[in-house]
């Protein structure tokens, strides 16, 4: 007979969105996949104490904190995930590893590449697990697709192109908000990160690219007049791989008739690959391989064949969802705490994400290509 | 602020495939919803006390019981999921009941016509809240389908095709198992029961139909030689809804190549509407409306917009998998004990497709349509 | 070098929408298909020599007739294409067959089932080349699904579900027109013989069958009140094959969102496939063979490995369109007219097909299963 | 009654692919449009006498010329139809325009951007109808796109992507012929004109755009190993309209799986629309207008309600092919030579075309974005 789970005292710092996607996952993970740690909901911090006691109710924990150093503070805080604003991610990650805290950080890794570096640095030096939330890339279908490329299924990879495109702005008369200002909140801050994830997943690192960023609708209306909108809302780059291989990426939020376009396409000397986010327990792959009156692309519909998909569903076509990733994510973090096996993607990715991300904005600027920042 | 959470002790009858989907459906259910009860997963029961064990350490529940009676008996029990084989869902019913205790019983009702009509009947006298576990009817998608036919969104309805195809036995040589024995593991008695709800929620009553059921392969591989098949590999059958509709109802354990193929088109005298539950977040919508030139089926991904779509997903195309069905389906449990707000569907909904089954087999014993069997 | 082309004079009845495919496909066919004869469009035949006058100038024949009988007769006319109404083709075909000449009938073979019996016996009696016009099983990919078919490419096929839907009179308020009077112009009289003819082409005989035949809308607006419909609106069918698979039918002129509804899906042992006349380019085809992660439904677009595809384009995905397939008719016309070749289909399966509808109108009478007319 | 249509001598330079897709139009024309003029084909010429003959044989021609001077000297020829290499292109045309007949000129417009120059220079003084030949253009599709565009129908657009990918070189071990000499014969050259005519066609002039242009397989087997490629394999674009949108083009002969990738997406502020030329009767639309809930792409079959449809099929879902593109175009050169009214594309559009070309390959050596050359 298999142990006993044991317990593990969770801190969750953000009961927002992803916060909640979170708290879901943790709830449910040791269900779903018999997880060696079984998390105990035990402190969950949010903007005000207020915010906080309402998320504890709702989502179960046992106390809520006023801020994050008392969560991170808390003896019964074994681990942290950090599901705040961008801008809090390195404090916190800081503080947890130095009282010696696994931490999942949710992407991106932070509001800047300095931030980024530092908490990588952070990370390495405690030797403990940490984590980034790119939670796309954790689906059935797309781990397949690595799968795939890794065991060169479609032959030599010659072109990728990725978008993650959706349509929250693309009203050009949509109301200003936060989302207008800064450009962690622009279409290469918030979007681009976890295309840019999948990109490299897949195909390696980016050797060098040639952007345009740009604001397309410069201003947006205000409740008294038009307020500047002062980042991005597309973006795109053509890039070559280190392997070789060129592609394309595009970002944008005002991509009308998108909802999740997380979306790539892969043509290799044998095959080629397509998927989208908006169908995402689907993989289409073409092999060139057999008689041509039979070759096409088939429509594989992920299924207990493929990684992960198993413990939540018995058969094919029952399908997953969204917040399955969100309880892979929490699945592979308890393992690497339990068993201290590496984890994937780690707070190293994010920040290879966000060179990607600044090298952009260079070349953007100069109209060029440019080589991408390596350390 | 929102009143805390009250927990409700349920007791969980078995722990392979369903029973699993329902606990962690009950762990999750609380963040996902803010139920009114959270689930306090209190006593799991199973075949064995070594399985009840096993289960009881998987899915996190308090205790493991011997038997369902003990399960049934137990006084921190309040309510009670069956997720049993087929033939033990009316005795724990009746005990249940008789208990005071609500339940809620995985599809079919029952074993026959005469378990599922004694389920009702003491389902109906406890008044206490009852539930049956048609789950795919429960997709955003599906209750959005249900909402445009009440609004007459697609006129007058002429025409309704469903399916429930797999293709589980679909290889000749597959070897003979429990599924190749007794009319409840065939076809009709496994896979029709979902489609069948799903036309009568959708269409309302089947006023007769003409029904084909066959045995295609009628021997299967055992280990010592041809093992006889008694139930059936695929079945059909023609409907004359009460509405004056017509429909064609296809069942398959043997379509190669469909995965879970719970799919259905209505044809309306405005519009028309495509869905399959292999690409369970969408639904095709034509209308007949506006200019020639831009008519079509639309594609639209369910979102925000949709039933019960929110809770899981901030924005449209995150998406939402088979397990989110069985977690909507715990969270009107729940409200429905909380508050004694009617459920749906109940076991009344069991009971009429357990008789359109069965005049399904009368129909196809006579090779002539049939009126189907009323209370 | 290859012998230059030898001409052939036609003759064609009737000039309104498959006069002109066929008068577009015959001054087309030599250059596609480098055929033997090369057509000279002799005369066309109207319901009136004005008509018969305008056609000519249209299409660029040599002469107009006043009528069929003096084309039939016209010593120039050595082949007879009739496109002409129902009523008049068991004339015309039985005088071209007594003058020596070959002919080409559109669908229906005839008004009646004694006129289709005596269609065959005049063409067979004459031992002259004769074949029906249902162009959409001549379509690349359907001639490629008979390949396959043939081939045993998807095992032994256990399950066939045809239709012919589209939805020029789902408007229930559409008006009443010719359309609405007279078996011949109904749902089974006008759709159905398309389908079937597939059915029977891709699965060989229909042994027996049940069907419901109704007419959804009773009566249309007219200019004085409420019209009388005598026709039928849409009609379904379970069909046994005389190969022991099962198979549904269903056609209907109500089928809101359908233009071109010819589609149809075919479950073997060992595979599966899928057509869409929509989408006449595409080919959906399943294997179960090869890894269960890769399996799927391939999506093939017909090209030059599939049959009759390359004389119209040079690559894959090139296309063909409604046009072609009156072309592929007219060069096999001509080759068996010139080498004396079988043609495929003939008046006789145009026969099967009035058997297969005369059938079903008795079952739908009956409300049972008919085993089906044969001679 | 209409006018019996007038018989206009035509001369076709090359019998090969397109030479035989423009001898099939020709015939076919008439009957399909009634055109004013009804083509006579009179001369055909080709590389060789003996291979004209062959044509003349095929494709039903009076006479063969031993070269194309012979042809457009011929008095019985009043209008030349180019479908030889591009090479002979300018040579030919300025010839007719100089024996004052109308020139149909295949894409591209000639060798290289002095041909093109000179080519426009020689039509434009002849005063004579000019068409190029870029045929994908034409679809009802497309031309339902210009027209959805030209009425603002998706709003102020933001974004056009377009590919045209095939994959007739994939294979890296696929041996060496004349298309992999010659910056015509490159994708640049031989893929990329119909996608930036579309581009162009559908979004006005490119105002800058910065390229990569590369050889990704530098060598293919020769008979004698190894033979140099000169030309390029995959190129793409970052481009900004002089509207002010921005956009992406990709071609590639190594994009495996593709066959007739022309597909193109536009965002604009009120909608979206996506196309593709392997499914070419189909249309997607997405207009962000009423209830989110009932938003969506839509499906759209190309049908009688849009350009150019309706003289092939009576009724929507019958589809066009390939062919019915080059039926179009001779219709409208046969009627701008008819009536004198103006043709679309004429060799200037072919200019435009080869001037961002160039653009393209200055860009690509400099690796930074350049303003598109203007006249």
């Amino acid at each position: 007979m298999r142990q006993e789970p044991r317990e593990i005292g969770i801190g969750l710092v953000g009961g927002g969105y992803m916060g909640k996607a979170h708290a879901v996952a943790l709830s449910a993970v040791g269900a779903v996949f018999q997880t060696a740690l079984r998390p105990r909901l035990e402190v969950i911090a949010a903007s005000s104490l207020a915010s906080a006691e309402r998320y504890r109710a709702d989502f179960g924990f046992a106390r809520a904190a006023a801020d994050w150093r008392a969560l991170v503070a808390d003896p019964a805080v074994e681990a942290v995930v950090i599901a705040a604003p961008q801008a809090t991610h390195r404090a916190i990650a800081e503080a947890a590893f130095a009282a010696g805290k696994s931490v999942f950080c949710e992407k991106p890794l932070g509001a800047s590449i300095s931030d980024a570096e530092a908490m990588v640095a952070a990370a390495e030096a405690s030797g403990l697990p940490n984590m980034i939330g790119f939670n796309y890339v954790r689906t059935p279908a797309t781990q397949f697709v690595r799968k795939l490329l890794a065991e060169g299924a479609i032959g030599e990879v010659t072109w990728f192109r990725g978008e993650h495109t959706e349509d929250f702005l693309a009203d050009a008369d949509a109301p200003a908000t936060w989302r207008c200002q800064g450009r962690a909140n622009g279409t290469m801050g918030d979007l681009a990160p976890h295309m840019i994830n999948c990109a490299l997943a897949l195909m390696g690192d980016i050797a060098a690219l040639s952007a345009q960023i740009e604001t397309v609708h410069p201003t947006r209306p205000g409740p008294e007049g038009p307020v500047p909108v002062d980042n991005d809302d597309q973006a795109q780059m053509m890039v070559r791989f280190s392997s070789g291989a060129s592609g394309h990426l595009y970002f944008s939020r005002i991509a009308t008739g998108r909802k999740m376009g997380y979306a790539y396409e892969i043509h290799g000397t044998k095959g080629a690959i397509r998927f989208d986010q908006e169908d995402q327990n689907v993989v289409w792959l073409y092999r060139a391989e057999g008689p041509e009156a039979t070759r096409g692309f088939t429509k594989i519909l992920t299924g207990p064949a493929h990684p992960d998909y198993l413990p939540f569903c018995q058969g094919p076509g029952h399908g997953t969802g969204y917040q399955d990733q969100i309880i892979i994510e929490a699945r592979d973090f308890l393992e690497a705490i339990a068993t201290g096996t590496p984890v994937w993607p780690t707070f190293r990715e994010g920040l290879k994400v966000a060179r990607v991300i600044e090298t952009a904005f260079a070349s953007a600027e100069e109209g060029r290509w440019l080589p991408v920042l390596q350390e």
